[in-house]
């Protein structure tokens, strides 16, 4: 008996506009407080698993891998919605951030980085 | 008498880790009510004017061409804060959008884009 291995909804695959790598952005934020948390990227088989699984799992393109958020870090990313834009080449996961989403420890991948605004 | 044109400040220039074209992800979201508005992309120029100028620039990679946002839609984003991600490949841009963000005339571009999440 051959088992069929689950694959992205083509109804969802369709509406992908990927990377030349096959890709698709994937914007984290904050479901309660809008917080943007960080930017990772998904294959179609990593927002497979995070539409299926409740946990936001991305492909690592530096590890070529996949990658569930917290599974080293325990700072697991809870997904409560999920949409996709416009033109289809970017993904919103709003998920509930155990701890810091940044390797750094902060809340954030943007809390140390302000740029100087300058009027010119 | 020579002019020389300006560029980034070289210690922004220097962190930046650009895509094979030059970009960096430029996410764009409402600074007080922390919608996510919109994804785009800059090259060094397009976030020097987005730093400069009030206005969010970005580099349009299907017509390959800078970008002001709303100079034909009226839909302006006046920039608030621009913060630089942890690994340099990303900027969260905080402007205050004028009328709606995407060419839809919706708020955002991922309004029309829910997709289900299906526990397995």
């Amino acid at each position: 008996m051959s088992r069929i291995p689950p694959s992205l909804d083509p109804a969802i695959a369709d509406r992908l506009k990927r990377t030349a790598d096959g890709l698709v952005a994937a914007i984290a934020q904050q479901y309660d407080t809008g917080e943007v948390l960080m930017l990772g990227w998904m294959d179609d088989e990593a927002l497979r698993r995070t539409l299926t699984t409740g946990r936001c799992t991305y492909w690592s393109r530096s590890r070529r891998e996949y990658w569930v958020k917290g599974d080293t870090s325990g700072h697991v990313q809870h997904v409560k919605a999920v949409s996709l834009d416009c033109d289809g080449d970017t993904v919103l996961v709003q998920v509930d951030q155990v701890g810091g989403a940044c390797h750094t420890g902060d809340r954030t991948c943007f809390d140390a980085g302000r740029l100087p605004l300058m009027e010119q």
